[in-house]
């Protein structure tokens, strides 16, 4: 992770994409969202979304995979270059998580962090804390999911 | 799904709970969440939470499967008494997902939902719209899952 001084309001990450297929979103769907339109075609055809669509706490997830994912390859060149990484603390949770349009099989969604809050934590000495503005877009441009977090991340230790 | 007349504030639904193993945490964090201690017991055990314990996501998909199983059965129950099931909207989203206590393996968590508002909608007419508080506890009566979720309810033809 990037120390929090390396943090500003309006740093914008590019965190990864993602193209949801039929099958996985159906195996989702069997495990955690049985609902026709996300299990079956036809089923999906006939409901209000009109063709299979991922569940919403499967394109939450797959945001969460590929936020970790880009942090592990970002830790993994900062060490290749000799520097340092800063830990990211535990996440309390996340507020406004809004599904926006559905995201159909074949959709692709990039997924992007935006910082836009910034402050030294009070109760926690060597801590930030960052508000982060988290969203995924799809091929067409369109919104599709946004939400945001809150995370404690390390201070430079001679800050 | 019962009709938005038949739902009070204060009405609480019991929607089932689960006990997460630990290789059924290993196998969602190997695709939604791969972080340590999500991952393996040796580096749990050496992390801030001191053990195995399950990606916050995974807690909260499992609401999910197990709201809907409850309202599959429901609505089966309904059918074979003869009675009609009023429609569930889509899910706009959700509020303040608190992840309050580490899930460990092992550990059953017993979720539940219960109506903190209800209103007639007046942009669709037809519908209610209702605030639900949900929970997750442990064995222990320890809350370890919290969010909100609103959703639009069927009203009965004759309201």
């Amino acid at each position: 992770m990037t120390y929090f001084e390396d943090l500003r309001v309006g740093t914008r990450t590019e965190v990864g994409s993602h193209t949801f297929t039929a099958d996985e979103i159906k195996a989702f769907a069997r495990e955690f969202d049985p609902q026709p339109f996300h299990l079956d075609e036809e089923a999906a055809a006939r409901s209000h979304f009109g063709a299979l669509c991922a569940s919403g706490w499967h394109t939450a997830s797959m945001w969460m995979r590929l936020r970790i994912l880009y942090g592990q390859r970002e830790d993994a060149e900062r060490t290749a270059r000799g520097e340092p990484n800063a830990a990211l603390g535990p996440s309390p949770g996340f507020r406004e998580m809004r599904w926006l349009k559905p995201v159909y099989a074949g959709d692709t969604i990039s997924y992007a962090s935006e910082v836009i809050e910034a402050r030294a934590s009070q109760k926690r000495p060597g801590w930030g804390l960052i508000q982060v503005h988290n969203s995924g877009t799809n091929q067409n441009g369109e919104l599709v999911i946004s939400f945001k977090s809150s995370a404690f991340v390390e201070r430079r230790p001679d800050a």
